[in-house]
């Protein structure tokens, strides 16, 4: 069984959500200079974009032919990165994140049962976002919520309590995906210049939040919390997890709802997609990362179709491994 | 040879500035609440404060009894954590930063030939930066610029320029050191709650401003360019050489000036300090991560003295290999 955790339905025109908005929102659209939230980092067809041979994922059909039936997966997760986070009105935000929603239920799911989807919510207004986990969270095709990993705060402080919440009363993954919106720094240092630093730096972002929700008590808190960090790369973790546990010994008198080192948490709770890997040129350092991270239940295996990344699983891995992370590991952490 | 990159003096109380501040800024500090950037993160003899059997480094006969003398070391670099980059007043900043520079010279460097020292100098004014480097640069005893690693830019910004310029006047590394209190974010999902953010957070804030070195062409310009990283781990360094070495090839048309992959410019430029080591439970893992280093020439021992640290160089690591640690690397780096 093969599950692919991570596929990109491209971010819809707005056009295609006037259906799925109230009258209101429509003529608001229809008669003002906002058109949704359309800022994307993938220009159309930009080699960063589209995969060799690889189509945008504007439909089901694209989905079908070139993931599901081409690649042989049996089940995908679809996540559409609409940037709500990026709009500060919060009825706006809550009203566009809904139109995705039944958008994606309306056009994905229920025409096509091997997908599934991550909900898009208002993150800025946490009380929002929870209304829509309750207004959705119980249709059997959403699997997580969608999290923007870039955020005003880090998602482990407790004004972002009502979206765990939310997830835990419908048994719901907390995905963090690459990206975000929120206005401030992308670094802890100020604001880079160049796109190659936001991006890489991603990373960093993506090691903040593992702390902080494991530090601010999260899964303490939620103990059915799960949660998948996505597109944000892996290889970082083994060394994130070494210094977090060294230093959780002299500061823990800090926090002291953690009942267990740092990494116990990242390893019960926590998986990552496969995609972007980060890969060494030695082939042996990669295995050696992939034993570093002291179990093989912690990535899941992703496409992250359409977009481009030419690294794959070692070819000596153990074949047991490689069904974990093809599948297995998906299977059992989304109980799909 | 031993060398220790990195001892650090306990920060001085006003009164021991005076003599080194002109008839100003004594009136200042005698007839204002202000005495100097004395917060620290460091608690009186607190358990992270002091090693074991430690004494703070107060003097230098401390430095001699406990460090030099005390465990053979042949030089070491004194480092001293004066805050004055949370000074707003930027002449304020540089008046101290001058009084500090001079502290050291008459009470550190002058007494013991076998101490070095970094230049601390006002971040907040670059320009200002630049003339402290000027007026004291050719001492000696100073090998490295200090520059807090949290900054309100990243250091590749061009408005840090003119320090980079200076240092180059006078052939000095520019470290990056642990701390700074900037007033921004130390991440980049904006203020953690806890100090065990902060502390293990500073690693990311490290790799932020590895990247903007590099991407920004600071190496380029400036082709005698060497960088320390002092205090913020190493064993994330494969894990960023790994991604920003692959997401250079798709993105390096914004960055033209790069002549060489990102992972030439860390390994024929920069250099870390080993101390602290975040060390994986298994002494093999730490092997393998100096493996993926591709090089035995970046790292660079420290004590990191008085401050508490457990871990040590791995027994089976390869005699060659600790002799550049313990001192060939810093020799040929510093040109000591």
């Amino acid at each position: 069984m093969i599950v692919d955790c991570d596929i990109h339905a491209a971010t819809p025109p707005v056009d295609a959500l006037l259906p799925y908005l109230s009258d209101h929102w429509q003529e608001y659209i229809r008669t003002s200079a906002f058109k949704g939230a359309v800022d994307t980092a993938y220009p159309p067809r930009a080699p960063t974009t589209l995969a060799p041979g690889a189509e945008p994922l504007t439909s089901v059909d694209v989905a079908r032919t070139h993931v599901l039936d081409g690649r042989d997966v049996d089940l995908a997760i679809v996540n559409c990165n609409y940037g709500v986070d990026g709009l500060h009105n919060p009825d706006t935000a809550a009203a566009m994140a809904a139109a995705v929603n039944d958008w994606l239920i309306a056009e994905w799911l229920e025409p096509e049962p091997r997908l599934r989807a991550s909900i898009v919510v208002p993150t800025r207004v946490p009380e929002l976002a929870a209304a829509e986990i309750d207004r959705i969270g119980d249709h059997p095709g959403f699997v997580q919520v969608l999290l923007p990993v870039r955020s005003e705060a880090p998602y482990g402080n407790r004004r972002y309590v009502p979206i765990f919440d939310a997830a835990a009363r419908h048994d719901l993954v907390v995905s963090l995906q690459f990206g975000g919106a929120p206005g401030n720094p992308p670094t802890g240092a100020g604001w880079p210049s160049y796109y190659i630093e936001e991006y890489v730096g991603m990373a960093q972002v993506f090691q903040t939040q593992v702390l902080s929700l494991i530090v601010e008590g999260s899964f303490d808190r939620f103990p059915g919390l799960r949660v998948a960090l996505v597109e944000g790369g892996w290889t970082w973790l083994p060394s994130l997890m070494w210094r977090i546990d060294k230093d959780w010994k002299g500061l823990r008198r800090e926090v002291p709802w953690n009942t267990q080192p740092p990494s116990a948490y990242i390893r019960e709770r926590m998986r990552l997609t496969l995609q972007p890997m980060d890969a060494p040129p030695k082939a042996g350092h990669l295995l050696q990362v992939m034993d570093a991270l002291g179990s093989d239940e912690l990535l899941l295996y992703s496409s992250d179709y359409p977009h481009f990344h030419d690294s794959q699983l070692p070819d000596d891995l153990p074949e047991a491994t490689r069904r974990k992370i093809l599948g297995d590991n998906a299977r059992r952490f989304y109980r799909l």
